[in-house]
């Protein structure tokens, strides 16, 4: 049997960043998906209510792809009281040919951190007006932080604001951003006035009620939405989705299950059955993306597994190439 | 972050073996299913037809025990060809109140060929005659062997037969199964033969057809069939499922989409909605098993995710003990 790579955390930090590359590697992944034959089976799920945990099990198969990753992400939201972090992780990642294990990478989440905030970019940069300027980030997690990264790679973006329901937070969060992205950063307790004045606003809150509403919203604004990963979270009105000259999901039958979508469907506000555009076919140019200046557009990202094998498989050539990891024959 | 430690297929074949305590192990997996609130969410499955291949994962939350497993098993049939056996895969182990990543178990696929002969074992333990002799084992695998010891831990059997389509591989079996197991064992390659002179008859096939015809099982036999775990798999003629006085399945819900149910479903010998006890409700005493020495009785196993856990947990519990595997930092 072939050697199985065992990868850290730190093995990982070392070669993947998020930067240019990482947000092609999840562009050519949603590609993929939309003109590639992909597989990509429903998320498996397990709720272990006694202890408030859930955990999501993700994959895809992608042709041309040497691998495939197995990505479980476990997170347990009693976990900060014990002093340990709610989410970790680790992904697994085979042989696309011959099935076999060839790395277990240890990255607690950290790769998948890096693929949701690449989503947000490659969103952006197929949705949002050329000349976006400001950000508006809801949330002060690690997701706000690279959100913003991730827009700042593929627009020109030259001030942001943090909103966040605990206003320390918020001022924690920009001033971290302002520091390490080198742009003037604001924080508000204040939704609205976060909202009017941005060209892209990006929601990273694990909210079970809008954090956004509709009306907050100038036109011409692009809003990702990429908290939303469960039945029972909502990050953004569900008018908006009606309200919104174009809405774009990651994965259409996860979008109709887990993401915002699901909520304007609850609503009414949206027709169970209608069909929209993913993310990939706007870069495949089958699907059209902005149309014009005044648009508002929404990109509602619930997390694919297509975008773990991809960063998975890039990862691993990379440790490959820096010799990192252990080696253990099993 | 705690440890996670690293355990190869030596380690883990250091500790954990086909016996009493596995079976027991599995008997309580099956009760806890039957008595407590288990999470057990449908099994994520991936095709990569391009490579003839095919991924399963399943996992199970118990409460009382620890830890949980999520387990993968790549099966890749063009495998042999490269000299590389067609299944193997991984056990990843968490803890079932912080879900933290615990350990890696570099099983090849070990621990899932040992819970799923100590499932045959349970079920032969419950469902078959009490004086049962002779066995028949259809199929001349790895499972064949195990499915064979594991009935020599719970009832006297002192004699056995294999029948495969391949007559050299079924005397290679049925010659390491006497050396191994000190039993009278003969080859044939007669299914009729084979299953009329068996009390207990296992199928461990991958058998797209009935390789074990209704008729030719006499009153009295108890049929464990687990080579079915996915749609196309089909081991038992469907009307032996409708003649069995007792039909028993691990998960009434796996076994209408994989088991042989289904089959006997879809050939509308039973009706789509009819229900059946499991195994665990056996056991618990809140179904009956066996009620007359002329019954036949058939268990339907698909292998299920409670097994993975539990076997999974008692091998982390002995790798603890025995300080077995490589701690790594992540």
């Amino acid at each position: 049997m072939p050697n199985i790579r065992i990868l850290t955390e730190t093995d990982l930090r070392n070669v993947i960043t998020l930067d240019t590359d990482a947000i092609a590697c999840i562009e050519n992944a949603f590609l993929a998906l939309a003109t590639k034959d992909v597989r990509m089976p429903p998320i498996l799920r397990l709720d272990i209510d006694d202890h408030n945990g859930e955990v999501d099990v993700k994959t895809a198969y992608v042709p041309g792809l040497d691998s495939f990753a197995i990505k479980i992400s476990p997170g347990f939201f009693d976990n900060p009281k014990l002093g340990l972090p709610s989410v970790n992780g680790l992904m697994n990642l085979f042989s696309a040919k011959t099935g076999l294990l060839e790395a277990v990478m240890l990255d607690n989440g950290y790769l998948t951190d890096v693929r949701t905030a690449a989503a947000g970019g490659v969103a952006a940069k197929h949705l949002a007006r050329k000349d976006a300027k400001h950000a508006a980030i809801f949330g002060a997690g690690v997701q706000a932080k690279l959100q913003l990264k991730a827009l700042k790679l593929v627009r020109g973006i030259t001030s942001a604001t943090i909103w966040a329901r605990d206003m320390a937070k918020a001022e924690l969060c920009a001033a971290a951003c302002a520091s390490e992205l080198g742009l003037s950063v604001t924080a508000t307790p204040d939704g609205r006035a976060a909202a009017q004045d941005a060209d892209i606003i990006v929601t990273t809150t694990p909210a079970r009620e809008p954090v956004l509403l509709s009306d907050w919203v100038k036109p011409g604004t692009h809003i990702t939405a990429m908290g939303s990963d469960a039945e029972h979270k909502n990050e953004i009105d569900p008018a908006l989705i009606g309200r919104a000259d174009l809405y774009v999901c990651d994965s259409l039958s996860q979008c109709r299950i887990l993401g915002e979508l699901h909520h304007a469907i609850d609503a009414r506000i949206i027709k169970a059955d209608r069909t929209f555009s993913e993310l990939g076919q706007v870069i495949a140019g089958s699907a059209s993306g902005r149309t014009s200046d005044d648009a508002i557009t929404v990109a509602d990202l619930t997390g694919t597994g297509v975008q773990d094998t991809a960063i998975a498989t890039l990862a691993r050539a990379r440790c490959d190439a820096a010799k990192a990891g252990t080696e253990i024959t099993s």
